[in-house]
């Protein structure tokens, strides 16, 4: 990078749309975060595995929900030998292809997790990015709901260990095998409707969105939004589309009094403990569901008779035993027609981990937090590499998204008040390069400082700079250091160092007039600001750490 | 994924060239050793900061050492609005982007870490990848070697955090203004020979691997390798190669033995607190170097004519006061005039991590383990988005080397005893699913078992799989679990589960037949596998656990 006499114009730093830079309070907050989510899925014994960011297009398939057209949504490059390469947009598709690779080395069932980043080739928008970090566990090679199960009390586990409390969260489950026995029983079975019953699902899965209205538009012939964009319907009769909806929100066994229920403003919902209240807001009255049991009674008696339906229910009966055996009860893991996920492979159970505190929208709106993880079933996706049948289960938490909530309910994990303080030695005489040593050793002992656990007490910065005394001030304040350490030719010549308490001082800068002239005012300064010998430098500076901690 | 009469051939789950997947015992070491990583960098006052994997092609520039075309060595590909877009190919050009276009919000000096990925499109090798982790701290604004002796210290702490002992690393220094000042005094100075001095650094860079005689060819016409491939060389006449090697292997201040030194192998140099010592083949004689100030006061007096070597050497004669004052000799980072670093853009000091203790390498020698961490001062590549000069210093270490230096020295951060000990909760009567939720209720109990401090005694694993008992406990046995409990019909009649150590038990079967008709045997079997009524079986297990902790 020598000078250039044809030195181009300078470049423009910018990022490409859709990518963003991540400061340090998020960097190391969600550090702490992952670290809590590793143990919490190492104490349900899954052992972690890495798989590389790119893979061959081919073994990623094309499972991207709202993307019909081949390799839309994904990054693409061809490698030297002409074969296609992707960046991989989520992390299932490439655990299929790890799995089905090592298949004969593998314990199994396979209990793993991974954490990282996955990428879409999409426009963005806000909140909506070309690369995010998700983080999964999935259970390979086990055909049994008691996989589902375990899942879901991860799920449930892993919220509360970050934080979140009891009632702000719930995990919803479904199961597609019901929801297929009902579009078969309204005559939408067979491989010949295979993208229409897709097209059902990702109508239900509106349902938060749009309200049962919308859902019923998305049924029928098609829905035009507020900008006069229309997305056209599966095209079912008014009747199969009210079978479809009485399914989905198909959460009381008191089927007489579901019609009221169905036009009911999804917000209005609510769950305490194991009881579900729903408030009509035209007559007044509510509607309560008081167990899973309930639900899955209803659900055995309005579509039981359907082969397919029948098997679904019983195994979500087989599902909700296992969560009492172990303490779940209805408030943490519940039975919700209403949860279908968009995507194809799915071939069980379906479920979402949903937050359920209020939070206030960009539209000055309350709403519910919503989903941040969600998963479920997929028996065929390892079977397209492999001679026999491979059934998994797992899911994903959208970390940023969880990362935010914890924001929102004040998590400690996120708190940056976690992070060790910062000390920082300013260098008074920067200018003169043989008083340099000085300061270094000063930093150097000040990072050898420990706890009573031998874990490092602090941070230590030596300002590097070229500007002077002021500026090293205003430095030491930008990057909310606790105290400063100074030293001039006097200091020097005394063989002390001055320590700074900027916590202390400036509390002290923001007194009155009146009390600045109080003799207790004055005693607080001495201890705001004070010199000791430099040998003394740890034990002063620990003094301050002391006062604030 | 419902099945389909047109089915295609099954795919083959394969990787692409270059890229590696990696199992539960390296992700999680990993994990250990980056938060060591984190901890060090965190006490000297850096912050972490993320850039994401996605650069446009032109922010990215052109700095991969031996590629001279454009987007040679990157993946890259065209965004929906025809621009280039790269993926990173190491974390220093992002910072630079990040850092321009942050210029203003930044404190600074701005201190920083960044871990991540990088992607380099090449031909792949043993022990060559095309996505691999790097992780840098870089000090920014700051144009004082003082900010290069902080990241040299930096690296020697980091490494005995990493349980890497003192006298097994040395962190190497050089200054680019002292070469550049030698190779103005042979007539390489000028724009004009911008492209000549880069060959003349890379040919230096390869004295570990060629030894001084392939320098010396790779100076002069070029060297041909053992395959014959030839590389061209840099076409220096005898005397300048001769100037370059003399300044090369200068360090030793006694330059009338620098002959015998200039041929001896490498590997036969050592380090031993203060003192560097060379033993010559040819005459059994040994030479020493006692201080950083002998190879420098060597330096003045055979290369401070000329103005720009003076200045590098003044610069490493600070650095090297300021490394004194905090404690760090020469046994821990040394002035070693062979290191040159093979990018073309450093402009001041540059550094080599070498951890010098012995391995065997592939083809069955001893050799010194290697460089682990490099970097150095890069004045110019900030400055290239911005109207002021930005000067700034960084390291950058490599993650999966150093892991293999970690496992090398059997560091206690990537030993996988630390990892919690697993219960297999087996499922005896699993074909029968009314009794999985007795099974799902003690793995759950299992999972909230908490040592004195609340964090999670164990980790516990239900068997979900299909197979009998006999292959349950093989399960047991491959996941590593320490013990496993088992309850069948007539346990579960008396209210009892079963308790089998793992550990013990393999012990004991290993033990011979006189062994094992002993009554202490006998006691001992008792022990290896017991029953406990079903409430009492956390206490059960962590009778097991203190046996073997």
């Amino acid at each position: 990078m020598s000078a250039d006499k044809t030195a181009p114009a300078k470049l423009k730093a910018r990022q490409p749309r859709g990518f963003v830079d991540r400061g340090p309070a998020d960097v190391a907050a969600t550090e702490r975060m992952l670290s809590v989510i590793r143990e919490s899925f190492s104490v349900y014994g899954f052992d972690p595995v890495e798989t590389p960011f790119v893979e061959y297009t081919d073994a990623l398939g094309k499972f991207l929900p709202d993307q019909d057209r081949p390799n839309e949504g994904v990054f693409s490059f061809q490698d030297d030998d002409e074969q296609w390469l992707s960046l991989r947009y989520d992390l299932t598709a490439p655990l299929a292809r790890y799995v089905a690779e090592n298949f004969d080395a593998l314990p199994k069932p396979y209990r793993s997790y991974r954490v990282g980043y996955v990428f879409r080739n999409e426009k963005p928008g806000p909140g909506r990015f070309r690369q995010f970090m998700q983080f999964d566990a999935d259970i390979v090679g086990s055909g049994t709901v008691a996989g589902d199960a375990e899942i879901c009390m991860l799920a449930a586990d892993t919220m509360e260990k970050l934080g979140i409390k009891r009632g702000d969260y719930v995990v919803k489950v479904n199961n597609r095998k019901v929801l297929d026995g009902v579009m078969e029983a309204i005559g939408l079975g067979g491989e010949e409707n295979a993208s229409r019953r897709l097209t059902v699902l990702r109508a239900i899965d509106k349902l938060d969105k749009f309200g049962p209205e919308g859902v019923r538009l998305l049924l029928g012939e098609g829905r035009k939004d507020e900008s006069g964009d229309f997305t056209k319907g599966a095209g079912l009769s008014d009747e199969q589309a009210e079978k479809i909806i009485i399914y989905t929100l198909l959460e009381s066994g008191q089927i007489t009094e579901l019609e009221d229920v169905t036009n009911l403003p999804v917000a209005e919902r609510a769950v305490k403990g194991d009881v579900l209240t729903f408030r009509s807001a035209d007559d007044d009255k509510s509607y309560f569901v008081e167990s899973n049991k309930g639900v899955l009674d209803g659900m055995m008696t309005h579509f039981g008779d359907n082969p397919t339906s029948r098997a679904g229910i019983e195994e979500l009966q087989q599902f909700s035993a296992l969560c009492e055996a172990a303490g779940y009860d209805r408030g943490r893991i519940r039975i919700d027609p209403s949860v279908v996920r968009g995507l194809e492979y799915y071939t069980g159970p379906v479920y979402e981990v949903e937050l359920t505190f209020p939070v206030t929208n960009d539209d000055g709106q309350v709403v519910r937090f919503g989903s941040v993880a969600g998963g479920g079933r997929y028996d065929g996706l390892v079977g397209r590499f492999r001679p026999e049948p491979v059934p998994a289960t797992g899911f994903s938490i959208g970390v940023s998204r969880l990362f935010s909530a914890l924001k929102a309910v004040k998590s400690p994990i996120v708190d940056t008040k976690n992070e060790l303080p910062l000390v920082v030695v300013t260098a008074m005489d920067n200018k003169s390069p043989e008083f340099m040593p000085g300061y270094q050793a000063m930093v150097s002992a000040l990072r050898q400082a420990k706890d009573a656990n031998g874990k490092p007490l602090l941070r230590a910065d030596l300002y590097l700079g070229s500007s002077g005394f002021n500026a090293q001030m205003k430095y030491a304040d930008r990057r909310g250091a606790i105290c400063a350490i100074i030293q001039g030719s006097s200091e020097r010549e005394a063989g002390t160092v001055v320590i700074k308490d900027l916590i202390l001082g400036a509390e002290l800068a923001a007194a009155s007039r009146d009390v600045k002239d109080s003799a207790e005012h004055k005693a607080k300064q001495a201890e705001a600001q004070f010199a000791v010998p430099v040998a003394e430098l740890v034990e002063g500076v620990k003094r301050v750490l002391a006062r604030h901690s």
